[in-house]
């Protein structure tokens, strides 16, 4: 099978250095291809602009989503994103790896979404009519294809348990998982989540890459998230609320979740 | 009064463009200081690098929170970053603006947040005992300062509604708005949210304005979201759990508002 890694940390010798590598190997010798988008290797440009397509529909004023939708159907799209969008297609699953860096993905990460994610390809898809909202949520152009989270975190676990002050880990996530990875269609795994980094040394380390060489043997058999799908049922349309009978009474991420 | 509004938007002739205008015309006019920090305008750095200080502490590795920490401690720390939070000390108040973009702020103000909020500044503040767990979530740099969301969305309110498909406004703010605003110390006012922007024409664009402005006339007056302090007794330490006799049988980012 075919894995993008999209790899966010500024240190090779790092932790997330150390994982990254360890991924890698793990994966190509079980038989799989990778491939790594090695953000700050690759001086990828963070802020979304008017530069991100080579020539553009207006000049009298920029609006994101319309040059975007522009640029991807006319073939006027920068170069480093195309590239990052062939290996979104080229790839069986796709994991992203960061330090949790003020409780999300850190900003080079986060404009990889924004400027890779074009309009036409992860959002903008298909028809909007009283029977479906676009293809989201569940549906889209990376529909069958596997995501994963591979997160590492100062905290401890317990901040981020049901009752944590940072707020359940699931909480804190879902907009990535929901938001980034279920919305454009990736089925998506629970996360694998290092808390505690300070205390890593050699000894814990080797339970930590265990732990994630399983995750990583699993990546095919893993069962998802059930996050529930937009248009086959459970939400009303144009509303996009839960349905009445569905999880009755429940609000907030969880009910979303089956 | 003094304002520091940190804007995030690509094009000036945009909903945000008027509004950000609006917003220093209003305070101005009320008698108020403005500063703003137009984030695009400026070509902000976003990534968090080992440039981000003049001279570092170890050339073998790059230890993000360390370096941090020996450039603010030092004064090594990069002139664009010592101005933010230069302007972070001086105002009274503080408003970040943006257009929500894949359920978070736009890559270019995450990047602001990883590297103005330095290590000994925004986290790693205050004493780590029995009874504190440093200044943090009610206490640090910021407290008796005020801050305040201003965002924008093409997502309608029903989306965001408790059972809306996106998940509820407070909670997909709440990383931001608790994680980012109240950790350092901030009373962290309700969000001002344009929801359906592709829907403002100029009927109802007066509305919006005028709700805007409102609430900027309440800048000093509206009470904050009343997040529980770290170290006031709701929380175990160090395990920041809430206690059992807290919010009892509640979980999740809500139980941690009073």
């Amino acid at each position: 099978m075919k894995v993008l890694l999209v790899y966010a940390h500024p240190e090779p010798k790092s932790l997330n250095g150390s994982l990254r590598d360890f991924t890698v190997e793990r994966l190509e010798r079980a038989g799989h291809v990778v491939q790594v988008s090695d953000l700050y290797a690759m001086k990828w440009k963070a802020p979304l602009d008017a530069d991100d397509s080579v020539e553009r529909l207006s000049d009298e004023r920029f609006y994101p989503s319309r040059e975007s939708k522009h640029a991807l159907e006319n073939g006027l799209q920068s170069d480093d994103i195309v590239r990052e969008q062939e290996k979104l297609v080229w790839a069986d699953a796709v994991i992203l790896q960061f330090p949790m860096w003020w409780f999300s993905m850190p900003a080079i990460l986060k404009g990889w979404v924004e400027r890779v994610y074009a309009y036409g390809f992860a959002y903008g898809v298909g028809e909007h009519s009283d029977a479906r909202w676009g293809e989201r949520y569940g549906e889209g152009k990376f529909a069958g294809k596997r995501a994963m989270l591979v997160v590492t975190t100062g905290g401890w676990e317990s901040h981020y348990s049901p009752r944590g002050i940072n707020g359940p880990m699931d909480d804190v996530l879902f907009p990535i998982q929901h938001g980034i990875l279920y919305y454009p269609g990736f089925d998506v795994l629970p996360p694998f989540v290092v808390y505690r980094t300070s205390r890593i040394d050699d000894t814990n380390y080797a339970q930590v890459r265990d732990a994630l060489g399983q995750r990583l043997d699993e990546l095919w058999t893993t069962a998802p998230i059930p996050f529930r799908q937009q248009n086959a049922g459970a939400y009303t349309i144009p509303q996009l609320t839960l349905r009445d009978e569905v999880a009755p009474g429940k609000a907030g991420f969880a009910a979303h979740v089956e």
